[in-house]
């Protein structure tokens, strides 16, 4: 067997590529990782080579070709029970999944005005209301669980959750919005992980620039 | 045990709350209803007294509130294992994860152009670029997992991934795009379903009309 291919884009812009990378990668699971940068301007022609979507990131385990940063992450936790991906407590599961799920469908305020950044040099931006309620629905959403859990993770452990929410640690931290204390402990738990590291040091690394994503 | 309180909005437009409806019901889950129409103008105050997002659909199962239809629909997968809502096979459950992610993630074009609506009468609506490529993604989506299953479901049985796209099958329908013949044969199978016909039933015989969801 060999290991699968995650196909991502730039470290420094791409949050979708993020979370399963920081799901694998913070819970020990083996894969090779292959980044095409994005060409924004040409509509990323290169990923159509790998992408039935056209879009990054993307699994290949085998034979098998897994697209979307949530079914990348169910897959890997059931290829891998041992990593401990999913939370054990079935309430805390359930809970997860709901969670990881309303990141996918929600927060497009926060996600169109504030781009993951790795780079950024930490500096607030114009608060609309409608990005202050996407800020406050996830404090309150991650406060909730650290306060059930007592952290240092939304369940304790990290889990696909925390994956899930990575690019938005980096958003929050790089826009500079206010938090409570629970809400920073996680950050800096979040920040602290050796994988979030070696993604942040290659993010900044790196050559290319893509302007509107420079906010 | 009681049963679990599945929130909805109206049949004939929620699409969200379709989703999880038709699994449960097409797989025989026992559940309560609770129908709470939408009140666009003021929007939709009394979901905030259950829905921690004030959207619906949302489970209440016993303790636990579960909102997001993914999220509902594999809360019931894992209490309910004899009802067989992700498929047997681990290739094709990783499948029917990332289709119904993509579900949740892409079609801003259907999305918009096109709201579910059971009880529009079929005639074509004015097709962009951006919806038929919408369109196409999903019928190439849908063909190429009933050539690999022979139907009359995406994967065989039918699963979470039948009921995601549940409410597009209506869609294709009602705004008369142009189909295959594999197509056309899944969204009779659809269509067909006890659980489909109960839920149409009912939306048509509702009072209620969303004049933004009249496209």
């Amino acid at each position: 067997m060999t290991d699968p291919v995650l196909y991502i884009g730039n470290k420094n812009y791409s949050s979708w590529s993020f979370r399963p990378w920081i799901g694998l990668r913070a819970t020990g699971i083996a894969f090779e990782e292959r980044l095409v940068p994005f060409d924004m301007a040409a509509g990323n022609p290169a990923f159509r080579s790998f992408s039935p979507t056209g879009k990054v990131p993307v699994l290949i385990d085998g034979d098998l070709t897994i697209w979307e940063s949530l079914a990348i992450l169910d897959h890997a936790a059931r290829s891998h029970p041992e990593a401990g991906l999913w939370p054990e407590n079935p309430a805390h599961r359930s809970m997860a999944m709901a969670m990881s799920a309303e990141m996918m469908s929600s927060f497009p305020a926060l996600r169109s005005a504030c781009p993951m950044n790795m780079r950024r040099t930490r500096r607030p931006i114009e608060v609309t209301p409608a990005l202050q309620a996407d800020v406050d629905r996830i404090q309150s959403l991650w406060s909730d669980c650290l306060r059930q859990s007592g952290g240092p993770f939304l369940f304790g452990r990290f889990s696909i959750a925390d994956a899930m929410f990575a690019p938005v640690v980096n958003r929050l931290d790089v826009y500079a919005f206010e938090t409570s204390a629970v809400v920073a402990d996680y950050m800096a738990a979040m920040k602290a992980l050796p994988a979030w590291r070696e993604w942040e040091a290659a993010g900044r690394a790196e050559p290319w620039v893509v302007e509107e994503d420079e906010a």
